[in-house]
């Protein structure tokens, strides 16, 4: 087992990650304070993981939350239903939320515990891979409005993250490539060395080798604590997370979300964004092929949909992430280097779609 | 003016009290981050002060959403309206709510600018007594579930808080003697000096003299202050602010939200509060007779409902201050100082809900 630590005061939260972890009854004993536990968990992961979390914790009431599956469950409907059920079995603030299951699981119960009697505890189980690497860490939280995807929310961190990479042994392929997505994004804005380790070790990672996603997974979290810890709450450090986010989120939007899985679209977001990092005379025209490479062997697209550049624009402007108006992007300097920049202009942006589309 | 500081470290802010503020621009003026100001306020509150409020921040775009009054706008249903509008009005986190109205509305606003976006600034500016005493200072936020008022929430901090006593002028009577169970409350658990003014001014406050008034706002706010810095996330000191309360919810609770005003709930709870005190050997009669006498001058109910005390005591028993089960109650060792007690035996406090009803 590895661990780190998420560092933010008196919020510091651990992060373990391994084979197994999921039915270890030490990682959740510190976090039961007599009240209960209620799981949060997807019909999907309840018959898998349910019972060996329900053991893990044996000894403590139990209330079982299952939800269904998938984006639409981070929605007021789905929100109520899970308050509803905190109440009938009576959890106070003594109680713990564990959130079993991926990033809309952690979302949504993650919200639940920031505003259930104005915040109670609760620990995250991620099981896929993206969860474990991204959504997990940060004390993001968040529900979905028609209007916007994670518009009504708060930063609630978990005290602590238990996350078992043989869980990952369950997930769809295409989630764990969309799950690589983030990883990569890791290296390329913050660290040229594990692009290095992730170019000779993707093969194993895509083989689901333990040892090999343990590595990717504690590498992704520490990169991102590191950050979290500088800049809690989202500003400009943070915003470097957000690489090929900006065009990732236009690809989600313009296709319709679920269409896209946000690795996914984050990767061919990648990909724009490093074409326009070429054309802002920031990166070399070899390391955007290494970028393209990179992505393309762990079997995500390189390429955006057949969408209308203008389409992507139009979308990118109501992105929450623009700042007065003016949309800023998170380009590379170089691979493992990330900086913001908001002075670039809407003719460039277009031709790097154009140009990502070659 | 007067003006005093809630210390809470960096979200730490003022709290502005005095007659005719509500339209004194440089009160709004440090908040406006250039992303427009929207207004929550209640069909009631607005054709009386969102006039005065746009002028003073007169130059930002103002966003209207205006919700009816009374705690059934605390649901769901209102808070998605609120998310609705805020939305459609591209409002973003350089935008700021301002919270314009009593405690509903600020527990409404409060939420709702806690969970925008994951959290974005607020100001309050009450327009009850209650509110300029009570709920402003704080940051507690919420809204109501089928299953129990407040079930739903954050702690979320103010910008500032801007309480113009002359509002308080359009305030119903019954309105302003519920806000001064409040400011009695504020003497009663924690400051004896306090409860010798009162008892000298109480005429003066029924008139709503401008200056006992602030007076009497501030020194609650003050009192409310030093204990939510030392403790934000409530806890033991944080619960001496809830003498009254464990009685006063189930009186809430048991003759259906709305009948009587909370602090006429509260009012005929602090007697059996300090009834029980009295029956604990903590406090005298005598002094026990100086709560009923003020409560009673401030034209407050010192009875509580025709209810049985056996439905008094189970409402209180899933009350959610009660700690692992059992109810814990803040009694008075004399005027002016509250202390928690959880050895109170049921048959005691059923006697302490009797005495109180001779």
């Amino acid at each position: 087992m590895e661990s780190l630590s998420v560092e933010l005061g008196s919020r510091s939260y651990p992060i373990h990650i391994g084979a197994g972890l999921i039915g270890s009854a030490p990682l959740y004993a510190p976090h039961l304070k007599g009240g209960g536990v209620a799981v949060v968990t997807s019909e999907i992961v309840a018959p898998l993981y349910l019972a060996a979390v329900k053991r893990a914790v044996s000894g403590a009431r139990v209330t079982e939350i299952v939800v269904s599956d998938g984006e639409q469950a981070k929605s007021w409907q789905t929100l109520e239903r899970v308050f509803d059920a905190l109440l009938a079995a009576r959890c106070g603030r003594d109680s713990l939320i564990v959130a079993l299951g991926g990033g809309v699981i952690g979302d949504l119960a993650g919200f639940a515990a920031a505003t259930y009697q104005r915040g109670i505890p609760f620990v995250q189980v991620p099981t896929t891979l993206l969860a474990q690497v991204d959504s997990s860490v940060g004390g993001k939280t968040a529900i979905n409005h028609a209007r916007g995807k994670n518009m009504i929310g708060a930063f609630h961190q978990p005290l602590a993250v238990i996350a078992d990479v043989a869980t990952l042994d369950t997930l769809p392929d295409r989630e764990l490539r969309s799950g690589l997505a983030e990883v990569i994004k890791h290296g390329l804005a913050l660290d040229a060395a594990f692009v290095d380790w992730l170019e000779r070790n993707i093969d194993l990672l895509l083989k689901r080798d333990a040892t090999a996603l343990t590595h990717a997974v504690k590498r992704s979290c520490e990169l991102k604590a590191r950050i979290v810890a500088a800049d809690e709450r989202e500003a400009a450090e943070r915003a470097l997370l957000n690489f090929g986010h900006t065009f990732g989120h236009a690809i989600e939007a313009g296709t319709g979300y679920g269409a896209w899985l946000h690795g996914e679209a984050i990767a061919a977001g990648m990909v724009m964004a490093s074409e326009l990092s070429l054309l802002m005379g920031q990166l070399k025209k070899t390391e955007v092929s290494r970028v393209r490479e990179l992505l393309h062997r762990a079997g995500l697209p390189v390429k955006g949909p057949a969408l209308a550049p203008e389409k992507l624009l139009e979308l990118m402007s109501i992105d929450k992430k623009a700042a007065k108006g003016k949309t800023r992007f998170v380009l590379l300097e170089s691979i493992g280097r990330a900086a913001l920049r908001s002075d670039v202009e809407e003719s460039r942006v277009r031709a790097a779609i154009v140009a990502a589309a070659q």
